[in-house]
């Protein structure tokens, strides 16, 4: 009997088509179609299913050899998983760069324009005004260099600001004028104005964002948290703009997802909550395609994907 | 007796006394000490005031010669003053093109990742997520191709969308892919997202945007209104956002501010609205003054400023 390729991911009839030609060797069965009975075949999945992926888990998965993750992040797939060094896992980095920067820059000019508020009066017909604020010659520090982190500060640059990345290696990267190595000697933070964290959750980047960090600051930025609601704990944020270190809080992912209806965060004046789509592209299954396409020819040729392989040991 | 600088925009301490200072021959006097036996000799407004305005069209004010307007559109100055053709009127354009588009891309970007629902959301600690969409190779039409609209449309390819500009002559402007003359053969209409309105307010373009021009629309596009609320009819604009004509307005100006606490434009879910913020510098004094100095200096030399002296015949 044949091996499966599952199709977890949302996709268009004729990229289901293409699949079903190209892998012959292949049984092709969306999600909905497996039964207990397939689990023993499932060689590919095409996106990510945490109920399957705990069935697999527990009943085991013999012939699991490649998954294409669904976003950049991979942290929700199984510790087991991620611990196989052999499980060849590919993950969505990089289409989700434009959108991701895009929310980024929609809560930039929101908070110096005071849009949050606006809306607010709105409801009061107030038609009181603030002073406001620009992104002209503010400085911007992204934790994260990958393809967003470059994403974003490709737009500064465009609103003539002043761009800080950090990563593992200090290296320069395009679009920052000056790039720091994580760990290493870190820029004074009294100046930044947006502090952006786009990093991958990882041991290394859980609680990353401490109180430390916070009391470094001497300016009152806003912070920015499109990476993962992990990197900081919530309440060392809600203590940093209870003591104005911070500015403001736009946030897009949480500890726990849904955010918890009873969480302080929401009745938080200083925080603008967005429910965990910055990442979210508006094309997903053409997107998601271009990326599992050459990855599946790839694996059909040479049983490896070509693009966007996860190194276990990094996390990402 | 010297005749009188008033000093209406407000102002630095140290530029006040570089005006008095350069302006040896004149008495240099703020607003609040100004009194109706100075009015024959005021001779150049630096800013405008309403009051003042009014009176000094009542009584006459034989020695003004020249008012350098706080803004860039001058149609709230006195009409005797616009049909004064020997009274040099200087505008404030260009310190408002950054920024303005800052305000456009925020409503942009906050329309396109929804913002302003998830506002209201946060108020009722609702979690609930929407798809999205991009700034990415959509359409951005843009009436009025100065300073301001120029600005929008360098930022627009950043973010790598498509151009089109609106002006009189129909000459080609920088980050524009294409211009057209206002009033000439006009684009089709159809596949254009955005619609944003920079134009001033001039016999010309009171009622520019008329229910011919939203009927011609066949996508939904989002209309910005950060020009003037008198290019168009506030009926003509929320007839076409109950036919869809329209999906979504964002207005800073209003043909009447403050808007009027019972203005159906409060309650109109598909309408967002600021409080004419658009144009708020951040360091409104210091760039005011990067306008007013030269002209001053020009002024006193040769009884002309040097720049954005406004053509009295277009209004702007």
């Amino acid at each position: 009997m044949k091996n499966i390729i599952v199709i977890i991911n949302i996709i268009k009839p004729y990229h289901f088509q293409e699949i079903i030609d190209l892998a012959s060797n292949y049984e092709v069965k969306k999600l909905s179609d497996i039964s207990e009975s397939d689990y023993s075949r499932i060689e590919v999945l095409y996106g990510y299913d945490a109920a399957l992926g705990e069935k697999l888990v527990e009943v085991g998965a013999p012939a699991l050899k490649w998954v294409q993750a669904p976003s950049a992040g991979i942290n929700s797939l199984p510790e087991s998983w991620l611990n196989d060094a052999s499980l060849l896992i590919t993950n969505m980095s990089g289409i989700h760069a434009i959108p991701i920067a895009e929310t980024v820059f929609g809560y930039m000019l929101g908070y110096v324009r005071d849009f949050p508020l606006y809306v607010k009066q709105q409801t009061k017909a107030d038609f009181t005004d603030h002073d406001a604020s620009s992104l002209t010659d503010k400085s911007i520090i992204i934790f994260g260099a990958g393809s967003i982190g470059k994403e974003i500060a490709r737009l500064a640059k465009a609103f003539r600001m002043n761009t800080i990345g950090v990563n593992t290696s200090g290296r320069e990267v395009e679009h920052f004028d000056t790039v720091y190595k994580s760990g290493g000697e870190m820029p004074l933070l009294a100046d930044i104005n947006f502090i952006v964290n786009v990093l991958p959750l990882t041991p290394a980047t859980t609680g990353y964002f401490d109180a430390e960090f916070f009391e470094g600051l001497n300016s009152t930025p806003l912070f920015i948290n499109v990476g993962r609601g992990g990197a900081v704990e919530e309440e060392v944020l809600l203590d940093a703009l209870a003591k104005e270190q911070l500015g403001y809080a736009a946030l897009d992912v949480f500890h726990e997802e849904p955010l918890p209806s009873d969480h302080p965060f929401w009745l938080n004046d200083k925080i603008f909550i967005t429910p965990h789509i910055s990442g979210r592209v508006e094309h997903f299954a053409i997107e998601t395609f271009k990326v599992f396409e050459p990855n599946l020819k790839s694996y059909l040729a040479n049983s490896k994907p070509s693009i966007n392989l996860v190194n276990h040991a990094k996390g990402y």
